[in-house]
């Protein structure tokens, strides 16, 4: 007998929204495992972590036992941008397709069980539906209905052109549906139009309609904007483990916490420990270095997390600051400010030759990089944290 | 060297708008045989003269030395109404659609040069495209540009639903265009939006833009609807001469000569002859006898054009009513009245008895019919020719 109660609190764990949750308790007191769908594009195989998102979702229904459908749309990828005016988005040969499904496996596996997940593609049945199948499945929505989705709303209002085939996107996602004969599907919050389309479609179609969960676009490094490539706030999945792991060890103390729930398999009781260890006065540093190390074993391997770790101390250690630095204002009349003049009128060096003795041995850095030229000048009106040997700190600024 | 302001004249006899009139010009002036297309329903296989408009202005194209195609939308016909709402649209089968074309063709050749015409059915381009074709065509038009046709515009704002489908077929008769890369198009004016889309799409694929001839939708025997069979104003070219003749003749005088501008193969100097000499004082009722012969005979054969002549001047003879024709009230305190009554009280018969006798005779019509029972009463308030043998007659009125 499956634990229903259970299985619901995993599945709702981070998402967002689910429709209709009757409906899953329903399917979920059957006992048989779900189809549960989620769909890829097949243009961008480089996953960050706001993508395994979603991927997670599919982990944990496999953990419960459902089936997992990979599903990557190589049928709209194979169309490209059709008005051409999209050079980012050329038609991919099935070459080329076939390429990015290979990388996305790759990837993918790393957090899905490649025993219990079937990678499907839609031009499996799309290859097949011919013009007027198509005609038929566009007889399935009005218009207006298509213009009540936000971003065409938006863009039909404000006079910016809506091509007539992107209405027809949004019926072929709800067809894979059809197709796949899927319970659920997974997507992102901005999904929703296309997802409940899916459920309509299948009434059409005779099936009962799929249940939709919807997850959140997970925030990038600066805890404010969506993960993106473009915007460079991002974890690559490939990205090396010290990589990975310096870029987890910097977010805010809010964000590890919802990346806990996004990103970690850890279970919610033992994240709730956590939470009550750091109200207790923990330093919420172990913890990020707990999810640093997970993501890390997740992606490549233990002994990388242990060595990213080890490497990420040391680093700390050499770039940890005392609890008492010191501010120190240079006047200099508005100009910039020779290193060595700085070195010495700050109290860090007796003399500007011992400052120039320090630079020239090594043992001076500038926010914690090793200088290496004494004839670096310091700009006004920038806070610099200077270093001389391991104990001498004082942080600058030119005026 | 082929005349090109007279073969201009010909093509926009009758026409309502010719687009772009400067860029057929240039066509006409190359000398080679244009490419002229025009497409027809294949559920409607039963013409009468309204859909010949449009023929006829295929013959005038052939007569100039064009190649001329006649389009079967078989593809559309074996889609039928995907809504499902339209219970008069069902999807025809492919023998069904083959059987109308048959029909087509036994009735269009009546008009055109079986020689010079070639069918075409646009399932030989369509059946091809496949889903992804028509994703490609759905993006050469915007949404926008749809709401723009004028019964789309109408639906959406009055809250009417417009299935997303339906902007699918603008686009595909449009894509007829280019797979047939026609010249010229002909359609009704209610046309006029698709007949440009396939402009535009031409555009789109390389080819010249069509050039769009529009003919005008015919109006029916009552000169004020469109014919259409539903409303009973029509001629259907199957039907018997003798019907087609008397239906011809019926006509307004008005009528008569947009029939001819849109109907005869008399060229126009002709018909401008017709009209000067009923200027002149001849009964424009001997023109409309040419044309109805003409009709008849295109339709069936000249014999069968003098048959229903002489049928029609005879009955015209036995039921032409004399120019001092009296007109009767009949007091009878607002009750209906014999028959029998009516001959005498109008003075027709000098008694009853000669009245019942006529009437036993064959001798008494009503509204040129015999009248075969004495028993036969006048409503109350309607208008009735009486006549009795060769000569006598009255319109009696029973109130």
């Amino acid at each position: 007998m499956v634990d229903v109660e259970q299985s619901l609190r995993l599945i709702k764990r981070g998402a967002d929204e689910l429709l209709i949750e009757a409906e899953l308790i329903e399917r979920l007191k059957t006992g048989r495992p779900l189809r549960v769908k989620a769909g890829f594009d097949p243009t961008a195989p480089d996953l960050h972590l706001g993508h395994t998102v979603l991927i997670n979702k599919l982990r944990h229904f496999q953990e419960l036992g459902h089936h997992v459908m990979f599903l990557i749309g190589d049928f709209t990828g194979l169309i490209g941008d059709p008005t051409g005016k999209n050079a980012t988005r050329p038609p991919l040969s099935r070459e080329q397709i076939l390429e990015n499904a290979a990388t996305y496996r790759e990837q993918v596996f790393k957090i899905l069980d490649p025993e219990k997940t079937e990678v499907c593609f839609n031009s499996a049945w799309f290859d097949g539906l011919g013009a007027a199948g198509m005609i038929r499945l566009a007889a399935q929505h009005t218009v207006a209905r298509m213009l009540e989705r936000d971003d065409f709303s938006k863009r039909y209002a404000s006079g910016q052109p809506i091509a007539v085939h992107e209405f027809l996107y949004p019926l072929c996602q709800g067809y894979d549906s059809v197709a796949m004969r899927a319970d659920v599907e997974l997507g992102g919050t901005d999904q929703k139009f296309n997802l409940l389309v899916g459920r309509e479609l299948q009434k059409h179609y005779g099936q009962a309609p799929q249940c939709v969960l919807m997850m959140p676009l997970l925030e990038g490094l600066d805890g404010v904007n969506k993960m993106s490539k473009s915007l460079g706030n991002y974890v690559g999945i490939n990205e090396p483990p010290r990589e990975i792991f310096g870029k987890i060890m910097s977010v805010s103390d809010d964000l590890m916490w919802r990346y806990y729930d996004l990103l970690s398999f850890r279970d919610g009781a033992e994240i709730s420990r956590f939470k009550a260890d750091v109200a207790k006065g923990r330093n919420p540093r172990d913890i990020k270095v707990l999810l640093a190390q997970e993501l890390v074993t997740r992606f490549h391997a233990a002994r990388d997390a242990e060595d990213a770790l080890a490497d990420f101390e040391a680093r700390f250690r050499q770039g940890a600051l005392p609890d008492d630095l010191q501010d120190v204002l240079l006047d200099n009349g508005g100009a910039p400010m020779s290193i060595v003049q700085a070195l010495r009128q700050a109290g860090l060096t007796a003399s500007t030759s011992e400052a120039i003795r320090m630079i020239e041995q090594g043992g001076v850095r500038a926010d914690s990089e090793k200088v290496a030229d004494k004839g670096v000048v310091l700009p006004v009106g920038v806070a610099v944290v200077l270093q001389v040997g391991k104990r001498k700190f004082a942080r600058v600024c030119v005026n």
